[in-house]
């Protein structure tokens, strides 16, 4: 059984050969990596306008909006699902205060 | 078993009863909702950013950290994942393309 | 003689009584506060992605988008552009890297 | 006599060519374009914040970092401020609403 982020990452990567008219997913993945992040872009301000205001029922759509752009914007440039989760589990091994303290500064 | 995600956020579900000195989760959430979704807002910055240049390197690792971030958002306001990803598979249903059109506009 | 950005935002403030159906500007600000920040959140993110990529045509551009949904933003909550300007200002008679240090911490 | 912008983007110009240690924004702009992307998106989303929750006064602060990290990201690709305000009056020539229909969709 996998779970339903998985299985949108699989149904997103079939649509990337798929005719752009086929699907929206389609046509957004045909308008190339740029695109796709400013449509993340937008969702994610949507998400922290409703997570200001505090309206969880609309903060959970928004939340499902970001999650599924997020995975458009890693098609978009062949970064695979399971990289971002491998990325996830192997931070979880050391505690999060210390963890961020590790990371390089950009 | 459960998935990388859901043991994510069972995690920082625990830090919100935590001393705020005991993680850096708990340390974020108690500076309170708005303090999260300004976190998340630049780490999805950052992702665009990476996305945008092509760098698949970083653009997983920012990835990992709009996840993050996106889960401590929606635990500041007592959002459960499980209706984000109950969500997501309601809208599996309908294809994308007609899902969107069916949405209303803001 | 008025400067570009006061006259914009003497135009904008204009159209905050003026019918939605007048103007695109009367149009967003009907929509409210929330619907202005978040136009302004997507200009942002255009501006971002043409920075990164470079294209200072189109950076130009994007700019000016930002200047204006700022202002309908400000405009939105009552907040006058000379406010915005004199709070500019009052802190360039510091040096920017003392002034940042002077700042509380959100 | 020039406005406030203006004075601040010549100002931040000259710190292009300064010693990083000499200032903070001279100390920005020596990381590069995309550094000052990030910042700019930054303030971006404390703005949004802001404008969402309706503190006059810390929109207005946040306002003008907006405009101060604008006028750096500007300078770090070398896009003159006066080309941006010349495109604003270029528009203004225009009605808003029907300028906004005629620009091509990206």
């Amino acid at each position: 059984m996998t779970d339903t982020l998985t299985r949108l990452a699989a149904t997103i990567d079939a649509r990337k050969a798929a005719d752009p008219d086929s699907s929206w997913t389609a046509r957004l993945l045909a308008k190339g990596p740029e695109k796709c992040a400013e449509k993340f872009g937008e969702e994610a301000i949507e998400a922290i306008i409703e997570a200001t205001k505090g309206d969880r029922t609309r903060l959970t759509s928004e939340a499902a909006d970001v999650l599924y752009h997020l995975l458009v914007m890693l098609a978009a440039r062949d970064v695979p699902l399971g990289d971002v989760l491998a990325e996830l589990d192997r931070r979880d091994g050391t505690s999060g205060i210390d963890e961020k303290a590790s990371r390089p500064k950009g």
